[in-house]
């Protein structure tokens, strides 16, 4: 037992994933190296922080020396990036993971080609694609940029025919994507983790609900045995597509009782939020358990859970922290700004009303 | 909410107390500043790390400026050094705490003056006094240094005649204290906070067993209504007594079913290491609630819990993290020594069987 024996873990991108990456890493004795644009990114306050543009090869090249995995917090790290990585530091999960999930099209085409639902989709480049579309598919549908879009961002509803010039207006010009809309009953995701030795963990269903296109509240597990085997059946064909290593998060709509998937993130995932205090095994320790090669850990519920995204705003300490069972999450960014996710709150209780019992007093912070 | 908004907490000691202090702190948006004598201390991996020996009060009061409050985790540091810190940032628990846990013999007044029952004991500085205390307690019974003793070490049984000179030997020359033997049937301990309103939040009592004078494994709850309701009521007295700030542990004998209390620790302890994953709110963040005036959390367990320390070796994280439900804390040492404790593992289970399952396999990690 050294010091030098204990693997380092290199992390890109240091916002809040990065940082509860490092906080489950460090209990094993793991420590994490972040690369990040900015020097106040959340990750630094827990490991070292090398500063640099994410397009910066050589710099990045620097940051992986010595380091013996490297991973990423944000799905929209430059493919190239990671690929000038080879030779250096084995990246999980691996660049073609990474690039089929940076553009809409393509990941759509995966889901597709193994077999997953998804809503109809057309590519569009020309407004005459857009009008095309939507008289194949139908309205309402929405618009959505095939790269770079999270949050709700680069996205434009599409009702009345009136929608398409405006939607249009607003995107138009960058590869597109249209979807026909899923009346959805529900939206629900799946985390899971698949580790270098090809060991698989599937967390339960949780159910999501938006505010604004954000992820606002997060509950767990949506115990439902049939859609469970469903969406763990949609996850492993992904799993095993890509050799995967690492978290992946599958987001699913519930459409008259089947899923189908809207998209995927290859990285943990806000709606794992939960299991840092709902689960065995949090979704951020078996990610670093998966790409060291170590067993996963177990996946099993603390009873029902509910998490709480803190927007824009952040409850004071002081109120949080008096109310039953909350467990606060601040990630200590230096800046608030409308939009921006600054913390959350887990919720966990033995059974499903004490729970949203919880939860309610927890909205009452935001 | 900004950066400066957030408090910092001044850890004098970086070991692993410190460490999993910062580690409860950081997701509450609290980072820790450490002081130690020695730059590779396990808490620098998680915080600024102030290198300075524990009597430079110079550096220390440098350290604590900006500091929004002041602890530690270890219960040696020099009172004069905490004194010092007077008027450059509130230290808690307080130096009358520290001075008078730091002292065998006035730990045991103590415990007496508030009705709380202790070993027959008797003050030795001279041999004389020793042959005297051995005649009024009878044998066996244990020599032990009043200060610096921790771990079974400055400590001699006392069994026949012949050990007497023997003891004295190997401790003679600096205050002691005879200790009559407890016929002890367990050993159980109580973990609790005051927080800075005087809220005061007590875990339930846990077993410990010792190996070589060293915490080996700790089982929680001892679930023990009569003994329960007598801890809570020694550990309030205490606590007041001082109007104590910060976590508070005591040690006790059980005997003839009835608490005899051994020794009491100003700070988070070893035998509430099980409160990360065996309880809603850890001992290391009530710690840092309770100094910063924060509400103290729910100390409601999460099913049965076993904590199982390693002492100079720490076991192969892949062998250890296949153990079902194990959580592994490597403290990150940079050095094994024999005797020293480099890590520990937790198990909880839904059922006291089902956690002496677990506990066995972690047992044979050792």
């Amino acid at each position: 037992m050294s010091g030098a024996a204990r693997p380092t873990v290199g992390i890109i991108g240091a916002g809040q994933l990065g940082r509860m990456l490092a906080l489950a890493a460090l209990p094993l004795g793991i420590r994490c190296r972040f690369y990040d644009r900015v020097a106040d990114a959340p990750g630094g306050h827990v490991g070292e922080l090398v500063v640099g543009e994410f397009d910066d090869l050589g710099r990045l090249r620097e940051f992986a020396r010595g380091v013996d995995v490297v991973t990423f917090d944000w799905e929209n790290v430059p493919v190239e990036s990671v690929r000038a990585l080879k030779g250096v530091a084995p990246v999980y999960p691996a660049a073609n993971a990474l690039e089929q999930s940076q553009d809409r099209l393509y990941e759509k085409a995966l889901f597709r080609d193994l077999g997953i639902p998804t809503a109809p989709y057309a590519p569009v480049d020309l407004a005459s694609d857009l009008e095309q579309a939507c008289a194949r598919l139908g309205r309402p549908g929405i618009l959505k940029t095939r790269r770079l879009g999270y949050d709700g961002k680069g996205q434009a509803r599409i009702r009345a025919a009136a929608d398409v010039a405006t939607a249009w207006g607003a995107l138009g010009g960058q590869p597109l994507v249209y979807e026909g809309f899923v009346r959805f009953e529900r939206e629900v995701s799946l985390v899971a983790a698949r580790s270098r030795r090809g060991e698989i963990a599937y967390y339960p269903l949780v159910e999501n609900a938006h505010e604004h296109g954000i992820l606002a509240i997060t509950r767990a597990p949506y115990a439902h045995a049939k859609l469970q085997r469903e969406a763990e059946r949609h996850m492993r064909a992904v799993l095993e597509h890509f050799r995967y290593v690492g978290v992946l998060t599958i987001e699913f709509f519930v459409e008259r009782g089947r899923l189908v998937a809207n998209e995927m993130a290859p990285r943990v995932h806000n709606s794992g939020h939960w299991t840092i205090e709902g689960a065995e095994t949090s979704q951020f320790e078996n990610h670093v358990r998966a790409i060291l090669g170590l067993p996963l850990g177990s996946t099993t519920t603390r009873g029902h859970a509910a998490m709480v995204n803190f927007v824009g705003r952040l409850p004071k300490p002081a109120r949080a922290l008096a109310a039953a069972g909350l467990h606060l999450h601040d990630y200590g960014k230096s800046e608030a700004r409308p939009g921006r996710k600054l913390g959350h709150a887990t919720l966990v209780a033995a059974t499903p009303a004490e729970r949203e019992r919880r939860l309610k007093a927890a909205l009452k912070l935001r």
